[in-house]
């Protein structure tokens, strides 16, 4: 028996699949600690964490609107090493995590475009979907359509209006029919959602070793959730951190034995020269040039792959809890 | 004081609480990756595997479609043994394990009657509780009756029209009112559903063991959930294996703690003579004769039996990660 | 950067989050073995434990009643030491724990005016934010107004309309805007919702302490379930043991560092001169006074304390399974 193999990505409109997760984030705002702004034109900005102060349960929320409603984030309690952990799953990986999670649309505006200080920010979400601005659509042969879409950007303020104004076009939406959602790494909400990505960082991985997309057909994850730290690199760090060190991913793919033996084998973080120090020292080290470190390093720390069309799995890599107590933790007894 | 004991079980319709399980399975179908077929007649088969890819996801809904709207199906990520796990809760175990996920209803055709190959299937979920064609339902005292209802077909392709009438007949339902789930067991709908079983599993041998099933109150469990095989003894055995050395039960009952503890003294799947050896080679070892197979190993690993009228938890058996590591998994490093 | 800091407690109101979750236990109240009493006046009453056996999914559902909605309550099976925990966790804690969940009203009636038996509980969840009663909600600058309200009583009878009448009135409800749950100690929803305290029970100390409530922003916490026990000191040991003993929580704050490590340095139960025996045995010995017991006894085993203004986690207190193994379990095989 060989596994059925479907031509296509299903047409899944990741933007409609997220609007019941955004209207909840705007329903249930004060409970989630967001503040929801409304402009003159309609659009919607939702504040996890710049004014408003968010929450980690905003962040699980915001974590599966980013997977365009194709994943389960989910917090678990529990364990000596670590009190907290982030539960990540998808039966639609490719769309979840690549078609909408990934934060790959970059989205900037110069001093003399915003008429103050210049603007970056990578968009991320479905709405990256309706734009389809990057090349990685194109290998996906998928992109979205609808009259609604959903940006999650990891900032800590509102992007200028020469920034929302390029999103409106590129996803072709009136402005009525986009809500941003603002998540500063610093955050409880920003932290989250981004360790919410530990899936999304194993099939990012695996597009960039050349697996074939279309046979990555389930995934899930696990990776412990820090805490905000108020310093944006050591923010980053820790989040990074989190996936690098703590992070742990199977992938159900479909294909040959010999590509998912080769896929297990490469994909951990310990692949990487870099492996063993936090990414703020190494990201310090080269002196915050993001492109110098070594794109291995961007892996879970510990895989299974599992070949639906032999039964093996196939596994590599190990979690370090010991390095990221280190980092992270701090005896209260002197 | 003593626990209060109702006089019977509650007149619960496991095919009303399950249908919103199936509407959200025939709404969410693309991103399921199920394939929806209605005939002329109205009634549904839900493909979760068999031309269609299926998926963990699927899996997991109609595990709870199974358990007939009274059980909780989840996938718990992490742990350094194995990545997926399965966690199974049920507050009426009886009827969501016994009077509905019970793969126990004999669905057979000759091939004179097919027109064509022979056809057997064992029936599991709420349709059963319709029909009560087993001797169990006597026991139970309890029947379900519905004017629609699902029935979950562990097959590799579409049940013949003879059976699809005769399940018709013996549930008195329309056409339009049944709905058909086929996950074959090489499917990973099949093997999600299959491993959800855990708590039924225990459930069964505690009633072969003649436990008073009125005196089961409550119930929980998990099982790692391993990737499914593509090959058929193989993927039943994976499942087997699943909860005959992964798994882990506590029940909750009702009685004398002599009782209680036998049940869990006699439990486990250690206490077979066939404990410790896989599924697979068991069932080639016995020329895939079902019923040569010793019934004690029908089990969980480990058991924990809690009985509400004595306070007392008795605990049994072990789980064995080691036997199921060297049957599941290989290293990606040589 | 500084995290923003709201002036004040949301504007939530916990009995109205409360009302879907309470019309669920309603709706579903066979399935949960709960019994639906409505009086002549419309007053609800529901009982989860007394004449009705109830369940452990009544229980985790009235957790989340308590909670007013503003917190999660899961069930998880699995682990070595102990067959099922609870999570649990809220980004609103001051508000789900010390202003909903928290059992401080106190509602006693004498024989006179009972006519029969005294009467003492302390009432619990949403309801009592209507009535603020307690020098508490003075502290908080926070009291609920709602038409309907939910109130959770930790008994083995109804109570007499002498306490009805005083609720109502305390509340300023009409009878046909009040619920009652009933969930003795020694039922398995009462042992459920008290274990789902492991999160309040550490607010509820750090406020002991003199930490300000207002700088805890997030929280998380699990404990392992016992078995309920028919005996009443026995049952009501087994839960507080599961918090002392096998609770781990971790507090998110915000403030002094010097304050983040004092709090993790004196939240944990192993702080108490009482600490390392059961709470049944302790209690016996001051022969069932409980304010005879040291109140620095009442706190999770283990904490973790993160400050999101310096990034610090602070960690201190160990669990001790054994402990809970040796008053909890029995080895069935001699």
């Amino acid at each position: 028996m060989t596994t059925p193999r479907p031509a296509a990505l299903p047409a899944l409109s990741v933007n409609t699949l997220a609007r019941p997760l955004v209207a909840r984030l705007l329903a249930e705002a004060d409970a989630l600690g967001v503040a929801v702004h409304r402009d003159e034109r309609g659009l919607c900005i939702v504040d996890a964490g710049v004014e408003a102060p968010g929450s980690v349960a905003a962040g699980l929320l915001v974590g599966e609107i980013c997977m365009g409603g194709l994943g389960r984030v989910r917090l678990r309690a529990g364990g000596a090493d670590w009190p907290t952990w982030l539960d990540v799953r998808s039966s639609q990986p490719v769309l979840a995590c690549l078609g909408s999670q990934y934060a790959g649309w970059s989205l900037a505006a110069s001093k003399e475009e915003t008429g103050g200080k210049k603007f970056f920010a990578l968009g991320s979400g479905p709405a990256r979907a309706l734009a389809a601005k990057e090349k990685l659509f194109g290998e996906l042969g998928w992109r979205d359509e609808s009259d609604a879409g959903v940006l999650v950007l990891e900032v800590d303020r509102p992007p200028p209006s020469v920034v929302v104004d390029k999103v409106l076009r590129d996803c072709r939406l009136a402005p009525d029919g986009l809500t941003l959602v603002l998540t500063p790494t610093s955050s409880r909400a920003g932290t989250t959602q981004v360790v919410a990505r530990v899936l999304e960082v194993a099939m990012h991985k695996a597009h960039e070793l050349g697996f074939a997309l279309a046979d990555i057909v389930d995934g899930a994850g696990t990776a412990p959730l820090p805490a905000p730290s108020p310093e944006g690199v050591e923010a980053m760090g820790r989040t990074n951190d989190a996936i690098l060190y703590g992070g742990r991913v199977q992938l159900t793919v479909r294909g040959s034995d010999e590509a998912a033996r080769a896929l297990a084998q490469r994909l951990p973080s310990g692949n990487s020269r870099d492996h063993g120090r936090s990414f703020a020292e190494i990201f310090k080290e080269v002196a915050y040039d993001f492109y110098k470190i070594d794109p291995a390093l961007f892996a879970p720390a510990e895989v299974w792959v599992s070949n639906v069309d032999s039964g093996n799995t196939w596994h590599a890599g190990a979690v370090d809890m010991d390095l990221l107590r280190r980092l992270w933790l701090r005896e209260a007894q002197a």
